[in-house]
């Protein structure tokens, strides 16, 4: 069986998940990783993988299957996803969610014109996360979902933090409140607000002769932030912040509460525990390349348009003898 | 828009469940029950539905897009499955695992020689656990799997202890043991044997004169249901029975324990509590009654080849847009 090409574009966090999550799947080939930094500058974690220059890209469209696009949505997918689709099937985690539907349009038209597969928005939320949330609304119709985020650090959230004059570094955790998990849980979660949701603690590291209260409160009151949530802030030094607050766990929950009849009523839940959210993310991409490169159509795709079958590597057949 | 016009192939509590749900899904149209019965002797939910004789199903092959096929695996859906097929896209809850390819490849034939779509081994398991199964796997290739069942009433070793000489009546309870799941979700899980994950809990109610040793000996080392497993004998009257141990409550989950590399390791866990066993697998058939109506090429299917987003009332921009 020939394996499936892959090359990476963009060599951060996710990008070097996806390169570890390659050696977990035998019937993945890594070609290479792409960068517009000098590639000169990057070291690979895979020993004599070469590295290449992004603008070189458009060269390897017949070495490379699928090309997993691994920049943030903000200022890199939202080009790199229509440019690369030109060239390649691409997967990618483009999470900005009010642009979604405009993104997946362009991607489509892009890709229906080049012959090309690209499965957009890739990840655990959106991604498994969103798979759950359709799959729970259609089996229970009549019922909530709710989504918590956390415990776990807020890539986001930690930026907005850091971008404060003053600060030198920070790192936000978003933490689920317990009593609002509980009347989820037991079918009363309607109505609850953003603040009975979700906590907001956070650690911050600041520069010399920083006004300490100026920038709790710039903090604090920070609109879409921070401002609708109980806010922590617990300034620390930079010797505590390195070594309790470099890690990158993150997880959650998707719970539905619904009712079949007036006596009859059922949760639904799915959580992910996550030692690192980047390489449990690229684990993800990688998956949704395996779909990426088996669809027949070319167009734009979301996991909700992904049959399941298409990310396992064992065939139909094998999986229903021994998963169904 | 037209609604998807749905049969009732068996009223048992499953094709209860069935009716029930289609009150939840307002695209979806209840034509009538058919039974092997006489039509005149059931009694539907349904303020004037119509109840037909099973015999006379095929005359409504242009009144019906899916019919439910709401029986047992091991007597009717065995072949209730290929006769229908030959006239109605069906959707059934076949669940015997080592006849599931069989099953297939023979509704495959029967569908595709019909032109007809059939959705089979739907329910939660097999159905969202075997999805949940896949799934994680798929993205946790470097793990291991375990599904818990329970608390709940299994209707297989009930039926087992009922057909005992001197038993009145029985309900036995599944339940997941506590020091197993925590194994399991720290990682721990492999080459936990059968006895140590599952406890069975069974009330028993004796018929006058019944030799009570003797039955509790005949339960617990009964092959394939109970000798493998530690089993809990109460015997109680028939008065504590009705009252106590009518529902069918049921549930479990499924947790995947995996590494992306040697720092990082995830869990992913997926959990059904249910008030009623037979309602939410007949919500779940219904959902995938509607996929069934959708799906454009004739076959056979099993949940883990249907796109999440067929299962949905909602359109595909408004599940990008609301739910990705």
């Amino acid at each position: 069986m020939s394996k499936i090409r892959i090359g990476i574009m963009g060599y951060g966090n996710l990008g070097r998940g996806v390169e570890l999550a390659c050696k977990k799947n035998p019937d993945m080939e890594l070609v290479g990783i792409f960068t517009r930094r000098n590639p000169s500058d990057i070291k690979p974690q895979t020993c004599g993988l070469g590295v290449y220059s992004a603008k070189d890209a458009p060269d390897f469209r017949d070495k490379i299957d699928v090309m997993i696009l691994c920049g943030g949505s903000a200022t890199d997918l939202i080009n790199q996803g229509p440019e690369f689709a030109q060239y390649f099937n691409t997967v990618d985690s483009f999470d900005t969610h009010a642009k979604i539907p405009e993104y997946f349009d362009k991607m489509d038209k892009v890709c229906k014109s080049a012959n090309t597969t690209s499965i957009i928005s890739v990840g655990w939320d959106p991604g498994m996360f969103s798979l759950l949330r359709v799959y729970s609304e259609s089996v229970l119709p009549d019922g909530n979902t709710t989504t918590f985020w956390g415990p776990g650090v807020s890539q986001g959230h930690s930026d907005a933090i850091r971008r404060i004059d003053g600060v030198l570094n920070a790192k936000q955790y978003t933490i689920p409140i317990v009593a609002a998990i509980d009347a989820v849980r037991n079918g009363k979660g309607e109505g609850l607000t953003t603040r009975q949701k979700h906590l907001r603690d956070c650690y911050v590291v600041l520069r010399d002769g920083a006004d300490k209260d100026k920038i709790e409160h710039e903090i604090k009151t920070m609109p879409n932030y921070f401002s609708d949530y109980d806010t922590t802030v617990h300034f620390i030094s930079i010797e505590e912040f390195n070594k309790d607050h470099t890690g990158m766990a993150h997880g959650g929950f998707v719970v539905r509460s619904g009712n079949t009849s007036d006596s009859a009523h059922h949760t639904v839940e799915y959580s992910l525990k996550l030692d690192s959210n980047p390489e449990f993310t690229g684990s993800v991409l990688l998956t949704y390349a395996r779909a990426a490169y088996r669809l027949k159509n070319s167009g734009a795709y979301s996991v909700l348009d992904v049959p399941p079958s298409m990310l396992s590597v064992k065939s139909p057949e094998e999986l229903r003898k021994t998963l169904l």
